[in-house]
């Protein structure tokens, strides 16, 4: 099911020409792409499905249900993408595999997993038919009461690492799944020698030793000021839980785009690739997409825009900004201060307008046209003046991840008529995520950190309406990321570095990254109308951010839902 | 094109048998039908489509289009309903036209036209080719800043009358109307000796005499306390204007239900009725349903309810009720005072929804049933829990009519998220107009106008769904007239007590309307869950009510389509 693609034609064979292979573990599939050191080419890629996709309701072997909000994955189907999408790509490249000097990977997170002291998974022990003992994938959203726990306490105590993350850690990451699996599984836990993120495993399985990349340690780890929480903070949570980042997370980091290891001989023969090449540092999908986009300057923020957008910038000043997800030191790149943002839903809300069905006239013109309702309502949409169609609305149907940091808020809809039809909703959507950016590049801003430049990179970098907003709305240029393989090139970046081929990700980036600058300007007259808009879209943001009315609706709807 | 129907078995020749004739004038027909005296059967009724429907874009011999907002009829539609749609009525009730003993009319109001003074309007004279020579139809809204100045000024000048109108007029209404026709068309204006209520008008096709109607005159004429406002206020507005109340309206009102002549020969020729029987005083369709459906006791609040909702009900105090529509002394029936009250949009919110389409599955499902998509989706939100949709919603989307009386308010939809869809959207528009209709009757009952029963006519009556989620609101019976020719019965109700076969309106609506008590109960468990939401609806009321950013976005929205 590996689907190999050739990206460019095979270049004249030169001696001289040197490669490396990024590999990009998503959440249903791997990729890989074989990239030109000298200039970034990207000569072919392949696509391996994972055979268990999301393991949402059974383990493979069966055995009970999965309670509800679990989210695993097996880790056989990451070194298939080794074994598969590797050697595949290669081939489509068409080039000697003597000539590629490096490979670097980039992960979901925070994906993690228990293991022994070897790295070998407790999924694959006799441990194998209980579901803790099983990756954890990002999504998995079971440890919130853990997530919950471990925030009220670090304000109480006033722990200085929590600022860093905008006031709240998420349930995602590192200690809510991890206490999760303490307090419902302890077998599991203690027979858990390392809680490692799937980006550092993966390393491991290529180098046969671990290793701990300084970016998922900060943003999924907490990890701040050459340490984790204290032992007294987590006994705090649980006696047992004292000595967990002691034992089972503490390793020297590793800088981004390092080469922390060698590949094996066993994982040569599995992606046909010399052994000895260098590999580089685990690395984050965002994150490392930022060196594929060109956008690791200082001021560069980079969104990352699919079903959810993800922003990544740099600053050479630490700053607590209020609502971020985090800041790491050398989180993007090493030598700088890297903070992250994100929306919870950005594409999804595009699609759930079409969910909600459109009128049985759209689809007969849409049929007719042969466009997809996306393509049909955009170009319905793209016609009219700013503020046309009267209405303002908070993108939050998937809650507020900046800078509100709040899952239980829920979307608004604001100034509907009799007259009001599907194209107005779904523009004011995206313009609502546009605004939702805005509040976020302004927090940075006033936060100390300074955008200089807005840089998309993602699936909906295509949307050319969307994209016009976005620049009309923040009053920037927008510039994209040149390659739609953004993380997995961004990781052949690493491994040219890693490979010594350039000197730091900076000047890789700068040769092997491409982006088109300023691709979208703001036009005055838009931008002047929009900033009407978004101070409307402001002060309703401001009176629903307090969380009262839609805190308890949601509490109603879930007693209800309960009490039936 | 009249369509005439049997509603009952022809009874048994009786000497003895007497009946009347009701006829409603709508927007786009009338309708006439045959009722026993005795007991109100409904023997027969025939509709007759008006030929010229609504004239809002060309007078009908050509000429200019007519602008934005205009919305004018034909007379002669009005007399062709007499012509036609009684005599089929009355040929389908197998009756002999003898036993006809009185007729009565209800019209749309304020539905408004120069005459001369003998009645003739003047878009049968010589100025037949201007567009303000032709009766305005209720829902002409070109007199909007002609209200605001009748409005503006009766404020600053402390008029007494205002607040009997919760405090502002409608443009609808007929002062505004004709004013709007002094300063456009002066020539029309003073070539109009006549300024009169369809309602009233229709009598006087009936019985060859003039005669005005304590209802529209109160409710459409601002004639309070025995006067129109006064010459001073109106000099204050145009100095063209003072005499307008004194030549063009003053004249002796008469009782609801009172006998305002005989029905002259030539009507007797149009309509098969004997001549000389009685005719009734002109009346307004939702007023004159009250006897309809048994809803004339002080503290009964008939709601009748379709594309939007009125309310009347009758107390014997007169208070100023803020945001209603307005209060009369014998507006609905004599002795009393009525209120009426009222909202922008009911039906055509529900409409809406469907209007934006449903999801390709609704649609096959829909289709396999044999359902309508108004069936379907009510089926789909029937089995829900009280706030188990997680919305709440303002049902604004055609402005506010009572208790804000602002038309440039507009909907909000509160609590959406990605697994929103589209029955918790209809579901949750259904509660927000119960959440007002509370709203409404909170406010009579906080003006001191106590609401003892809730009834409901009209269209809606029929949506199980919705009715007992009026009553949970409401926690409160609702009660359905149980005719379905609301209008026309109680037209036919009133003849019968113009004709004297009963001593008065109450006596005769006891005998001849009819209602089903209390067919919807409240259930106190789920009146309780939607206390809880409608505290929420009201905090949401007051926080949009000021205004501010609904009708900020509505003047972005209007001045930026005029921009483009």
């Amino acid at each position: 099911m590996t689907s190999p693609h050739l990206l460019a034609p095979a270049p004249p064979s030169e001696e001289s020409e040197q490669y490396t292979v990024g590999v990009d573990f998503g959440t249903l599939s791997g990729r890989a792409v074989v990239v030109r050191v000298r200039d970034g080419q990207e000569l072919a890629a392949a696509v391996h499905p994972y055979r268990h996709g999301v393991i949402d309701r059974y383990l493979p072997q069966g055995g009970a249900p999965l309670p509800p909000d679990w989210a695993l994955q097996h880790p056989q189907d990451w070194r298939d993408v080794l074994r598969r999408a590797v050697p595949q790509a290669l081939a489509a490249a068409g080039i000697d595999p003597a000539a590629v000097i490096g490979i670097a990977t980039d992960f979901t997170a925070c994906t993690v997993l228990p293991t022994l002291a070897d790295g070998t998974p407790l999924s694959e022990t006799e441990l194998a038919g209980r579901p803790h003992a099983w990756p954890k994938l990002w999504k998995h959203h079971a440890a919130q009461s853990h997530a919950d726990r471990i925030n009220e306490l670090a304000q109480a105590r006033g722990e200085k690492w929590i600022a860093r993350y905008g006031g709240r850690i998420s349930a995602e990451w590192q200690f809510a799944k991890a206490l999760q699996v303490l307090e419902e599984d302890p077998l599991v836990y203690e027979s858990c020698a390392r809680w490692i993120e799937a980006a550092d495993w993966i390393v491991w399985q290529l180098t046969g030793t671990e290793s701990r990349n300084a970016c998922t340690a900060g943003y999924k780890g907490i990890h701040q000021d050459g340490a984790y929480p204290s032992e007294e903070y987590l006994a705090a949570l649980n006696p047992r839980f004292a000595d967990f980042a002691r034992t089972r997370l503490e390793f020297p980091l590793s800088a981004l785009g390092s080469r922390v290891g060698s590949l094996s001989t066993e994982a040569a023969a599995w992606t046909g690739l010399r052994p000895g090449i260098a590999v580089a540092a685990g690395n984050v999908d965002a994150h490392v997409t930022a060196a594929a986009a060109q956008a690791v300057e200082d001021g560069q923020l980079l969104a990352i825009m699919g079903t959810s957008t993800c922003h990544v910038v740099n600053s050479p000043v630490l700053a607590d900004v209020p609502g971020i997800c985090g800041v790491v030191a050398g989180g993007i790149v090493e030598g700088t201060y890297g903070y992250e943002a994100g929306q919870s839903a950005v594409g999804d809300i595009f699609a759930w307008v079409l969910d909600q069905g459109v009128p049985p006239d759209y689809l007969a013109e849409a049929a007719d046209r042969g466009e997809d309702l996306h393509t049909l309502l955009t170009r319905k949409a793209a016609g009219q003046p700013v503020g046309g169609h009267g209405l303002v609305a908070l993108d939050w149907l998937n809650g507020n991840r900046s800078v509100l940091v709040d899952h239980h808020l829920s979307g608004v809809i604001v100034g509907l008529t009799l007259a009001t039809r599907p194209e107005d909703v779904y523009r004011a959507l995206l313009e609502a995520t546009a605004f939702g950016t805005r509040v976020i590049v302004e927090a940075l801003e006033a936060g100390g950190v300074p955008v200089h430049e807005f840089i998309v990179a993602g699936g909906l970098a295509k949307n050319e309406l969307l994209m016009q907003i976005y620049s009309d709305v923040l009053r920037r240029p927008v510039s994209l990321a040149a390659s739609n393989q953004g993380p997995a090139l961004g990781s052949a970046i690493h491994a040219a570095v890693a490979a010594g081929a350039h000197g730091d990700v900076r000047t890789a980036t700068a040769a092997m990254g491409r982006r088109l600058p300023a691709v979208y300007l703001p036009d005055a007259t838009r931008a002047e109308a929009y900033d009407a808009l978004f101070a409307e879209y402001r002060l309703l943001h401001d009176h629903f951010a307090t969380g009262g009315l839609l805190h308890r609706l949601r509490h109603i709807r879930d007693t209800t839902h309960t009490a039936d």
